[in-house]
């Protein structure tokens, strides 16, 4: 279907995250072989800032007090105002982004039964987590995007999250109940597999499985020590 | 509380609604009188905001096919950035936005659990109709706050509505389902009362009620009238 929009052959060089409030380093490795189509990866990269949005608002609505709605709220506008930055990417090269999109949503909805947890905690821990991982992903695998759609999904992917205030809110509530600590911990631990799931789902695997895991397992090693760190941030025990 | 900001004696014009997709002209009415101090008037307006957008989120994440949340996105990112700019024009003014909000949340809470509606159909009605009412009504209410604050919320709110795809969403399924319409019809007729008297709880009361009437009465009929376009617009007979 998108067969027109081939893949360019040559390696492009991964584009450097830029600092940002969870900032990691990544070594240079190349995903430039990796990367889907260039309407495949922005129909599921859409699709996760969307269900990335959909998960804050329901934790805004849910929230206890009206602060905490307001801490969330450039979190929410944050996932939104990407979703619609990359449909409009969509949009400039088909009419339609819902059928570009559509492909996705199964897979994408029921990981967010998954991960969504049994409690507004549980449920912003789990944003806070899957989001980061999802959102360096989708980055490094830009760099494979043949053109300068790469550059401009990583200027869109790549920009405030407004997720700083989840680790307050997070860190406060453990300060006074060590037992939510734990249990965070452990919900920490369990989303992580579930979320590089979604990953492998998105890359374009070559058929030659050896050297498709040589270039995954780096990747997947950075993204794991990255999740450490935020872990770490929310006072949990990777 | 708020007594050390008094509301000023002289009369001010009304500003003129700017055209927007749901443009009304409404008469050269004075709400000056009726308009409450600055931060009960930028709380309650602000929290009205907010209501909108969770209610748009909450149309989205239950939306039945992802081009339907694709057109709905505009109107949950305006109702946010509305709330935003309303908190900042809070924080100008005192530290902590969730204490001058606080006060508003519980009537506005039950208020939304009243015209919520029983289906998605219903609450994006609801949200088209009821936000429509509380745009205008809020902008109205501004010419009377002291200073450059009255234009600066003006500008806020009379901002675009990104509602009209709930228009298309409704026309499309009344369309196919004339039952649907005269639900709607019934259901629009029923939410507009609800939303009079969260605007009466807004407007500041003189003690006299003979001229408090005198003043509130041609602009609640304007509203409703602008109310009936909306319907009108929806295919509804108000």
């Amino acid at each position: 279907m998108f067969g027109f929009l081939r893949r360019p052959k040559v390696r492009i060089d991964i584009p450097r995250l830029r600092p940002r409030e969870d900032a990691v380093s990544y070594p240079k490795v190349n995903l430039a072989e990796l990367t889907p189509e260039v309407l495949p990866y922005l129909g599921q990269v859409a699709y996760v800032q969307l269900a990335i949005f959909e998960e804050v608002s329901d934790a805004i609505a849910s929230a206890p007090a009206v602060a905490a709605k307001q801490a969330l709220a450039p979190a929410a506008s944050q996932a939104l105002d990407k979703h619609e930055r990359l449909v409009a990417e969509i949009r400039r090269r088909v009419d339609a982004p819902a059928e570009v999109i559509a492909p996705f949503t199964a897979g994408i909805d029921r990981y967010r039964s998954l991960v969504k947890g049994a409690d507004w905690y549980e449920q912003l821990a789990s944003v806070y987590l899957t989001a980061g991982i999802l959102d360096d992903f989708f980055t490094l695998l830009a760099a494979g995007l043949p053109g300068d759609i790469g550059p401009r999904c990583v200027a869109i992917l790549d920009a405030e999250t407004g997720r700083t205030a989840i680790v307050d809110i997070l860190a406060a509530a453990i300060a006074v109940d060590p037992v939510l600590g734990s249990r965070l911990a452990l919900w920490g631990r369990r989303v992580v597999g579930d979320t590089l799931l979604v990953a492998r789902s998105a890359i374009h695997l070559s058929g030659n499985p050896e050297s498709d895991e040589q270039r995954i397992e780096p990747v997947f090693t950075e993204m794991i020590a990255a999740h450490t760190r935020r872990m770490d941030r929310l006072g949990l025990t990777a």
